[in-house]
């Protein structure tokens, strides 16, 4: 079997070597390069390389190296017929544990604000709220979301969830549906966004919804930067409606230099880093898909493109 | 029964009024006003007040309104056959798991390098390591070392310890005794300070115990300022053998305004808030103390003065 390595910014070194480990005799192309067009039975994806899988005629499976596949579900001219399979690995799902337990922490102990304080050698103790006096909720209930869900029950948290469809999830209050998003939002206190990028969810975290929220709430989003309507944010920022959020996404990647939230003073920026697929977690999950493909097996999370996820 | 409520820098009106809610017969007098000596049969403490006890020829029980008990122990004058009890409360508990997983998760994610890079608006991906993948050393496994140490297990840290006396903590690599503690030094990337404050622990993290820690390892001091000598710590960070610190206890506190802790750019600081004794929290627990006072029942929590905890 021939696999095509098709990743934007990914260097392709370790992934080759890592995937080699598990399957001694795999043949992989790096995208452009490609000797033999009609070998290749499956593509690792990141970018909008989906477009060009017409080329290899013999393409059983198009595999996204991260959580997300609205990369390649957009990308104009993807073979209808060929299953797009998502990312289910234990690394990811671990980083945006450490991620989102991280900057729900930060905001939570009110840190953005000590840090202030710090800066001006104020020493001045702010009101302390516990874990179980804290609500958090979670938007997108998927395996990562869960996952970030039960770390936080764990942790004490007072949590709840919502999604598209009915999901359950021990000690979380989960909600679901359009109907439910207002109650949801209303009582969320640090909202952390864990969507997939659909149609539905593009803009949904927009001035109507924020405003939702009880004042003075907190934003992480972890999903896609196209689900937040970034002038919104910014205004009820300035209004105090929202106190403070923690970016790692963006509708323009790399931010542009000159855009406003790298100097605001209530916004924490990462570079689209709570989650990074790590070739040693990643490569045993993928190899596990291209085992399956070539004994003809059931592939596991296939996307289904009419839903996005 | 009548308590006397001698707390620096504590407002006294919660408190009497979430002590009075759990025991409505209490009478409670605020430092120093006392309108009867001899009817006082505990002190609430928090300050070097336990000096002045020898005024109260009835006092059965002297109780910390935090979790140390160095304030009390170290008062010059403290009457001897006065037993001393440390607050154990589920609030200073879960503050407590709250602040140090906060601030691990920090240091774990690379978060300080983060807000420098967004400071200069850098999109750069730093190395990502996973919860499994860093070792984290609690020094102190008391009741609030134990919880941290547990909750961090639960997110998947890997997780090891060292206190005086052998201790045991599911999942957690206990070391004991001043012999092993190079060696758990050797091992921890992110050390966590929760020691109570005793002649054995004064100074104890210094140039030797730090130059144990692998090159560019973190801190987390939340035990006392006393333990830390401030100018090995400066000296470490200036090498790069100590990439960053979180600080939020300090040998003179309020830290001092022109202390070079502060504007520091590898030392986060908080103004001794990583476990605030809360009165909602802490009331019943005291409650519960002066109610086996009044029946003669053991009390629990006692601390042994030679032992110093």
């Amino acid at each position: 079997m021939s696999l095509l390595f098709a990743c934007d910014d990914v260097p392709p070194a370790p992934w080759i070597k890592a995937l080699q480990a598990e399957l001694p005799d795999l043949d992989i192309d790096v995208w452009p390069d490609c000797s033999d067009p009609l070998a290749v039975e499956a593509a690792l994806i990141w970018g909008p390389h989906a477009s060009q899988m017409d080329k290899f005629p013999n393409l059983k499976a198009i595999l996204s190296i991260g959580a997300g596949v609205d990369h390649i579900l957009r990308a104009p001219g993807r073979p209808d017929g060929v299953p797009v399979v998502r990312l289910v690995d234990p690394g990811l799902r671990q980083g945006m544990i450490d991620y989102v337990t991280c900057h729900v922490a930060r905001h939570h102990r009110d840190m953005p604000a000590y840090a202030e304080q710090q800066h001006k050698a104020l020493w001045i103790e702010r009101r302390q709220t516990l874990a179980h006096e804290r609500r958090v909720g979670i938007m997108g209930l998927g395996s990562l979301g869960k996952a970030c869900a039960e770390a936080l029950v764990g942790l004490g948290f007072d949590v709840i969830g919502w999604s598209r469809s009915r999901k359950t999830i021990d000690g979380v209050g989960c909600f679901y549906g359009e109907d439910a998003l207002h109650s949801f939002l209303a009582k969320t206190e640090i909202l952390v966004c864990l969507l997939p990028l659909t149609p539905d969810t593009t803009d949904i975290m927009n001035h109507t919804t924020l405003s939702a929220l009880p004042p003075g709430a907190t934003l992480i989003n972890v999903g896609r930067g196209e689900q937040l309507v970034e002038a919104d944010l910014l205004a009820l920022l300035e209004t105090g409606q929202i106190a403070g959020a923690t970016l790692d996404v963006f509708r323009t990647e790399p931010l542009p230099r000159d855009h406003a939230f790298w100097s605001h003073p209530n916004i924490t920026v990462t570079p689209h880093i709570a989650a990074v697929t790590l070739a040693r977690t990643a490569a045993p999950v993928i190899a596990d898909t291209l085992r399956r493909l070539a004994k003809g097996r059931k592939l596991l999370n296939v996307v289904d493109p009419g839903r996005g996820y």
